[in-house]
């Protein structure tokens, strides 16, 4: 049996979503054993239902709200109360559509790091024309130093290797020219680690490659990540509404576009991560999905999915081998 | 008369490419007097032509030179004798479709900066479902401080300003929330100045924002610009390949696609800006315009178009004195 905890109060349409989306997982999967954390009066009814546990809480972290103050004066909210579940060894992984820096601040804080992490990042996926990549980081971490965006590298590679099956993933480093010698500060003292080291570095990777899916790691800084993401989701909004515009004068291109819409949102279905089940928090003691804020019923049984998917290869003692070996390399002053 | 010198080898289709484009613009401006700088064997055939003086050099900055060496080695090559004519008040102002890292380097070292600027910024135009906007920096700098980042943004703003007429612009922050609290270090400093400045500034803008064409500038670091810009780029392509790609099944498909690409090549036009006649380093003594690597001869005209503008409405004087308010701020230690 799989135990998953679900935080049925995160999410812009929680707790309908949410509670779809278990029962939807409850069906699917047989092996799968579900804590739902939430309010009695939302949860009340499911009581007595197999597979299922759950855990009363009326208090909730809204989305907008900032995770170090909800983390200090709510912390029975069910974020948190879901973490600890975790922590305490109810269950072996958390599932929530809420305040991401919530989720990320309160696995730090409750289930602490792995040892020698010095930073968890978010993994979050990247459509390409060939198979999707992982980047990392996506948002965790502003600020990240040389010898962080290694440890990415790290966690993205075993990420993609134990989870995805791709042997000896390519790791590559975003930066402004594929040259050595090009980029920030920050790039130019990571890419001594990663030269370096024992993973699969292919050197720098410019942004307008990353979509042709040559690599299979994109590390970053989570600030830049970030952007990067959020950019790419505006742009197909962006074009999706240029492409009304255009056929407003023209009833060719009226037909033209209802048939090139479904291409492009097959697009943008495919570069939303909801549909891949929600991306992980790596680098800390536990299994962390953080699911899209806009997650649906089926992004939330996907995110369960994939959270069994982590409890079933026991990603975290895997992701603790692989850092532990890092601990090793010199931790020069000039990479901190 | 405006006197305009033109990289005859800069670009990947050069000598062509500019060749036609001076031949264009001659013919399109007539109180255009252009200086072609470029090999003999090139030119040769231009002698004697009316509104034209040619400068003869041998050596040329290749595309993917390293501009610091170039400066150092090739001090005769093509982009930074081209330069030196604006310097030495032979001319006005300076196109090129070459090295872009070159003509940075060369347009610092040879022209200097604006009493008080700190980092010259490249703007770049963004297309957005309104008006297009301005990115700055766009690649100039990399490790920029919160004072160059303010910088940038009052560079921008005369530039919306004065060239393209807009009253009073908005200009934002790029980050990874709009809170003010949201960002990197870098950012939350640079928030601080904005706030305390005389600019129309709006706040935080999120990359996912930026094309609906909210505000008039957006600012960043060159290393973050650089990575949008591209970002952009390539999602757009890749989104083209991908509609090539879905059609392959279907009839209806092949009809649809071949409409709605002629709306997304239009957007990929508006998207790039050597539509829009190439993007200014700002912040030098002296007009200064980077046309993209990939400039065509009308690329190439219109950045002769965007020079003139530049020398009629006098921009460095006017840049000069924005910028010279901005020294009669207070430069804390924590901005620099």
């Amino acid at each position: 049996m799989y135990k998953v905890v679900l935080d049925v109060m995160g999410g812009d349409f929680a707790p309908n979503s949410t509670l779809k989306g278990a029962e939807l997982a409850l069906k699917k999967f047989p092996d799968l054993y579900l804590i739902l954390v939430g309010k009695e009066s939302i949860l009340k009814s499911w009581e007595g239902k197999e597979r299922v546990s759950l855990y009363y809480t009326e208090e909730i972290v809204r989305m907008e709200e900032s995770p170090k103050v909800a983390l200090k004066e709510k912390r029975g909210a069910s974020i948190f109360k879901g973490i600890e579940l975790v922590k305490n060894g109810n269950a072996q992984a958390f599932v929530s559509a809420g305040n991401s820096g919530a989720i990320v601040a309160g696995a730090i804080f409750i289930l602490g790091r792995l040892e020698g992490v010095r930073r968890p990042a978010i993994a979050s996926l990247m459509p390409t024309l060939k198979d999707p990549i992982v980047l990392i980081d996506a948002g965790a971490n502003v600020d990240s130093k040389p010898f962080d965006l290694f440890q990415f590298g790290v966690m993205g590679s075993v990420f993609v290797e134990k989870i995805w099956g791709r042997k000896n993933p390519k790791v590559s480093l975003l930066s402004i020219g594929e040259e050595s010698g090009k980029g920030n500060t920050l790039v130019k003292k990571a890419h001594e680690l990663f030269l370096n080291s024992k993973l699969h570095y292919t050197g720098n990777i410019e942004s307008k490659d990353i979509f042709w899916g040559e690599t299979d790691v994109v590390v970053c800084d989570g600030f830049i990540g970030n952007i990067c993401l959020k950019l790419s989701e505006g742009l197909v909004e962006v074009i999706l509404e240029m492409l009304k515009t255009e056929v407003k004068n023209s009833f060719l291109y009226l037909i033209g576009m209802r048939l090139a819409k479904g291409a492009l949102e097959n697009f943008k279905k495919k570069a939303d991560w909801r549909e891949h089940g929600g991306a992980p928090l790596l680098g800390v003691k536990g299994n962390i999905i953080i699911a899209h804020g806009r997650s649906d019923a089926i992004a939330i049984k996907n995110a369960i999915k994939i959270a069994m998917s982590f409890i079933k290869i026991n990603l975290v003692e895997r992701l603790n081998k692989a850092i532990s070996e890092t601990i090793k390399m010199e931790e020069k002053d000039e990479f901190n």
